[in-house]
């Protein structure tokens, strides 16, 4: 790993004005008025202002993936995913990351590390994910969904679930994100 | 690889109203009237409907990755990125990687593969990002930047570029899911 942190150079512009344009459920649209010093320039810039997110990589003993399927409205079709979701106010990552794991797949798992975080789309949007791999998950309780929320839970041996996101069955950003920061944790 | 396709099987929900509620010039934002038949319910979700992205992982004779710096609005801090940027209407994917990496690096390339495509968020965008290899690259020409773009090139070593998404210094999600698909070919 590279101990000098890197360098950032370029400048940064400045908050003019922020203008709350439009409230989403989910997220909020703003207006930013922004200020490049050097070269006497401003600009407006749009800005979604969402909840920060976690998502796992569920792995049980068997070195089975747990995966969710469900419709998304983004792309109008269904989608496999690994489980996650939004942080609620005053929870921690790690907090939501058990409590998304346990409520949209029914499994839970003791053995929990970081695997980083991202950021969602640094150009328009304002929050991070972040990863966690949970080992030795088992089924434990209930599933229970949020009021939109509609899931089929799939598990996929380790090996298909890499497969599966090569061949692009596994097709979310962040999701394919997170399997990055896994293979880069074990080379 | 798998060979057989995944089975998708979630009920899809159907579109009853669309309506346009603010428009940016990099985006739209869309409400969705959506109702799933079997339960007979129905629900508002948002949808960012924004054109599809290419992000290119550029490679040059010595194995040193093209990378750039910019100020990123959304999470109003510099970002340490891969090339890219938006398709412009009628433009092939791969006709705007070259033309992207060429206005934001002054690099070419003559040797271009795909590496796949992902959801940007399938939650609530409805875009694609197409993600290209361009081995062998040189500089020639100059750099050609939109009038809101404050670049910095950088070149790292293929290692450090690496261990640069591992340690997070290279954040974007998108970035970070092209090194997916890029590891998950090598293998």
């Amino acid at each position: 790993m590279s101990k000098k942190p890197f360098r950032f150079s370029v400048e940064s512009w400045s908050v003019e004005q922020q203008n709350k344009e439009y409230e989403t459920p989910i997220f909020n649209l703003f207006k930013h008025r922004l200020r490049l010093n050097s070269e006497n320039i401003e600009g407006d810039f749009y800005i979604i202002d969402a909840p920060n997110w976690v998502n796992v990589i569920a792995i049980t003993a068997d070195r089975e993936v747990v995966l969710v399927e469900q419709f998304r409205f983004g792309v109008d079709k269904p989608s496999l995913e690994i489980p996650g979701g939004v942080c609620d106010p005053g929870e921690s990552p790690l907090e939501t990351a058990k409590r998304e794991l346990q409520e949209e797949t029914g499994y839970i798992s003791k053995k929990w590390s970081s695997l980083g975080k991202v950021s969602a789309n640094p150009a328009i949007m304002n929050n991070y994910n972040y990863f966690f791999l949970a080992e030795e998950c088992e089924p434990n309780g209930t599933m229970n969904l949020d009021q939109h929320e509609r899931i089929k839970v799939h598990k996929l041996s380790y090996q298909d679930f890499l497969d599966r996101v090569e061949d692009g069955t596994i097709d979310h950003s962040i999701v394919v994100a997170a399997v990055a920061k896994l293979l880069l944790r074990e080379t």
